[in-house]
């Protein structure tokens, strides 16, 4: 997606050990014009899968998603991190490791929330190593429900996440795909 | 607003300890065809604001912010509450008393994305005694920016939060307020 690619060009900064900086319009402060087209771009390469829910993961997820559920017209449901007091008993929980937190951490999604009639579009911001990404799944299959694809705004095409989700034979679709980051220079797949 | 009443009697559910529980809608399973229809409401009620800037809080803030965004045509900003690696080194920074997880938390936001320019409409899902609201209102004002309004979709009003933010001379417009739950039977304001 040109647009975005563009914009990763002229607003991200590469910090020490590979990390993009893009929080100018992904996941501090938000472009949600950017967000519209991003939204519409996932429409048009899942538009035959018929999905019936968006999920994603809190926090940064959660503005991609909610965008991009108005061009599918169904609900969001975003897994959360963090224990909170009014969560319901009965949750999928799965492990997520986060590199850069160097920690791992548990993600629940309330069992009313997806169900076996379910077909799940997941939607993230960034693909890595796959674990946030490999959680999301682990969620959807306990729920009995189909993955129909897996949408991510930025991939780390030089990291594994790719490979842990094509070998389960899921549509991966990201709008960029980075091949390097070396020497702070952003190099782009084709 | 009297879709989102509807919606919160039909769905929403009263815990123990005053706890409202509209996580099949509002915060964790979420209808985005409701959040079009709250944005708009907002949109109506901050008309006249020419505000340039949505401020809300991670994670529940988030989709109601940027779907609100869309019509008023500014950026999103949330305020972070999780320290991330990659945050800039500069930042505004407040104090957030946590009364259901009875602790407080530090939110951040980056010094780049709130300037003396912007006039913010502060977006969040709940007002209870104010804790949230007061620490955004605190990071606008070190930013010397101007607080245009406050707008929440659900508002305890047995609670001081409308006090706090009235006593700062501040427009608050909640989409529903709440008089009173008790015995689990949810009563509005007017």
């Amino acid at each position: 997606m040109e647009a975005l690619k563009s914009r990763i060009l002229s607003s991200g900064r590469v910090l020490e050990e590979r990390i993009l900086k893009v929080d100018s319009f992904l996941n501090h402060q938000i472009d949600v014009k950017l967000f519209n087209e991003i939204g519409k771009e996932f429409r048009r390469r899942f538009d035959k899968k018929r999905v019936t829910k968006i999920l994603t993961i809190e926090a940064s997820g959660i503005g991609i998603a909610c965008i991009t559920a108005q061009y599918f017209d169904v609900p969001v449901v975003f897994a959360k991190k963090h224990e909170g007091s009014n969560m319901d008993k009965e949750t999928y929980e799965a492990d997520v490791f986060s590199y850069t937190k160097n920690k791992s951490y548990k993600i629940r999604v309330s069992k009313n929330y997806i169900t076996s009639e379910d077909k799940v579009l997941i939607i993230d911001d960034f693909l890595a190593k796959g674990s946030a990404a490999s959680g999301l799944i682990d969620i959807v299959t306990q729920a009995n429900a189909e993955v129909v694809g897996v949408g991510i705004v930025i991939e780390k095409g030089f990291q594994e996440g790719r490979k842990i989700i094509e070998e389960k034979n899921i549509q991966l679709e990201s709008l960029a795909i980075i091949k390097s980051m070396e020497e702070g220079k952003i190099i782009f797949e084709n």
